[in-house]
């Protein structure tokens, strides 16, 4: 790409200071940005490295400026700005519109025009493929399964038959998408865990982005609903018949158990917790490594956990905690002889 | 499928209350089953759905029976009628009984009668697998590796050399097993760590269902011994030389450490920890997201963790966690004042 | 492999006591070995087994060699002894260093001599593997990607476009390195999540291990970098931007957020989060299942949670650490009435 800064600002309909002729290579951060990358501050906590940095340019907020030494372009919302112009610098190979001569794809599947199928991933019988959309090497696509148009789905990605993805939709590698929710009942007549077979499927919505190793599983007595916009990191886990709504992000190694709803708009941390049927409303927003075990009805944010400490203090408070209770009772007894 | 109410009764070997003559379609939960939908009724607080349901039909308890408007079938455990009855309409494509021509199979592999192998999948030398047993799209099973009958493995699985599974196993996509446990000591004198090789292997036994991306390792000094009809849920990882007893369900995420033992018929929840080298006793339950730390020598229901709060709170009540043990002590100190 | 302890003793370069014409046909622990095998003393708390062990011959401390009835082995650290020898009995499969012809391979990929592609991998435009590496069956190595020599990439992993890899890394099963890390922000317009490219990439250096389905994400503004000796287990997450230190040890299911450093020999249990943008310093342990939500600059042995004990008491006690902050104030009370 060759692109100047000036260009850059045009493009991003943002207020230029300074020279716009100096030329872009790249993006990088405050400290690691060289003379000829842009580069952002995002909070006012970094402006000490705005000083330092080697950047070329910046793109910053308007009472962040005061005395910036480098171009800078003026944006409301420098994250945001990042968003559009990181697109412009990104290496990812683009689909190429080929059907790679290795995959192998069911005679009864059909693929809409441009459609973009990597070496030696499976298209299984009555599966369609929506136009523009890219099945990466190694995937496999089960019967009967629908993917929308303009879909990125990456190598190793196996979609179980039935299942149903929107319109962009992004895959990463090794997600897998429709195995069995995990549903047992216990024979009492056999000692044995009876499989309950999960007939229901996986609806997708559009413009949901998927990370690797994220598994999703079909539902048993309705369907598991991923919402429009959604956002799943990295070895997340969705149980069976769990509904996501619009626009919730969920960051990496959160496991969701089945039959729970939860809102719109909700930002979930990283290795958070969720037990079965239970709700969460809209815009609550969990931290990291929470377990949620009961229904969140209002929107606000919401922890659980204990804080990091030395392990050898950490074992004396644990102890205490396994007598609160009487601890409690005890603080009552004192109460009650000194009223 | 074609059936009506009376025939899924008499399979099922149970009574028919109402009009056995409606055409079943298939099954739905109670707010959500159509006018051909066969429902179920697991416990008397959903019983006021049961009022305005659109199912065709019920199955509950006898004892939840009284005044239902629409025919039903009574089963003393719905739950597990359910299982019988899911199976009946589940849509999962049958093994074709093929061996795909795409498929790489080594001439030193052994397949049984009526064995699938799909698409892309790889079987390395000396491979056996047992009748009736199907192999997904994309697997690869690797040298020495033993599939019992009848069992289902999907897509993209990978099997390392030497492992072992019984009759009647299902794993889900992307799983691994047999994967080097995570085996290092520290050499001093180089200053890093040295791979203790993982020359053990994985044992299944029948009737195990492993859930899609868990991770199965296998052992160093014995072999990694999962148990028959145990359940393992998605993103399940047991380290290497680990036991899991019979009959024993593993939910999502949880992550069980090397060496250790866990009993039989145990329940442990989602996104559990399980330290090294300990012991759980039989019909152990674990709540979800809760750290086992050291064995456990009774049955019984075990938790750990804190309860979920609004985040302001929940800060200052960590602060007064990282001080109980000084807390404790100043509670003593005006016990033993006002004594 | 046929070796009698007095040849192992020497290649051990450690001091044989007893009868070393023993054949070793294998090696196990101290309850499971049979009289063929060679087994480990470890710590001075298993000494009652080395009473009952059949093994052939046994490695201990010599502090620990006082009475031993059977033929043994003087080691100084016997787990080291133990990574020496176990290798010598290792069955896993050796690579042959045939491009299997199933293998897709881009007329641009260069592919250094001794180099095995097992069954249906793929190699992507640009790609270099390095003398004497192994890429598994079902593998998809991305457009531009350098894999170092040595390297041992097992079955069904992914390497996305640009990623680079070091010497003698072993990457196992299902693993995914470089997919995008997890950046989007909120664009208030059009309220969504827009996506951020990530466009840097993953470099991992040399003597690395990476368990099963594990997944390291690519940059945003800066690479992901794995230093030199790192073992990380199965399952982990390791979030854009990322660097883990020099010979640091990671367990299984450990999530580790973006942009974060952290330090080089530490260990750091299984399942534990840690967030963004905090730094770890050398030699800091974590024990398992903790949350470390602010950076540690000290080593040492750090924790969070609470002890597991039975579920009825754990809910009494979690209904006191919610009102932790409030127990404090009326302990301080009372402490200003008897004062």
């Amino acid at each position: 790409l060759d692109i100047n800064l000036k260009e850059i600002a045009q493009r991003l309909n943002l207020e230029l200071v300074g020279d716009g002729s100096v030329e872009i290579s790249g993006i990088a951060n405050l400290i690691d940005a060289s003379a000829t990358e842009l580069t952002f501050l995002f909070s006012v906590g970094y402006k000490k490295h705005l000083e330092t940095t080697s950047a070329a340019a910046v793109i910053l907020r308007r009472e962040d400026a005061d005395g910036c030494a480098i171009p800078a372009i003026i944006s409301p919302q420098p994250r945001l700005s990042w968003g559009h112009v990181a697109a412009l610098f990104d290496r990812e190979p683009v689909p190429d519109g080929n059907i790679h001569p290795s995959a192998v794809i069911h005679q009864a599947a059909k693929l809409s025009e441009n459609v973009t199928i990597g070496a030696n991933a499976v298209i299984e019988s009555g599966a369609e493929i929506g136009p523009d959309s890219a099945i990466g090497p190694g995937c496999v696509v089960g019967q009967q399964v629908i993917v929308g148009k303009n879909c990125r789905i990456n190598a190793n990605v196996t979609l179980y038959h039935h299942i149903q993805l929107g319109d962009r939709v992004i895959v990463h590698a090794g997600a897998v998408i429709g195995a069995d929710g995990f549903g047992f009942e216990f024979d009492g007549a056999t000692g044995t865990l009876v499989k309950i077979s999960q007939i229901y499927s996986v609806i997708i919505g559009n413009d949901v982005e998927i990370g690797a190793g994220t598994t999703i599983d079909r539902g048993a007595l309705n369907d598991t609903l991923i919402g429009d916009g959604v956002k799943l990191d990295n070895q997340v886990q969705i149980g069976h018949g769990t509904q996501v709504g619009a626009n919730t992000a969920i960051s990496g190694c959160t496991a969701i158990a089945g039959s729970t709803k939860i809102g719109s708009y909700c930002l979930i941390g990283g290795a958070v917790g969720i037990i079965d049927n239970i709700e969460i409303a809209d815009q609550v927003e969990i931290t990291a490594k929470s377990l949620v075990s009961q229904s969140i009805t209002e929107k606000g944010r919401y922890s659980s956990g204990t804080g990091l400490m030395q392990s050898k203090d950490w074992k004396r408070n644990i102890v205490v905690f396994k007598k609160l209770d009487k601890l409690l009772r005890r603080v009552r007894g004192l109460e009650a002889k000194i009223r």
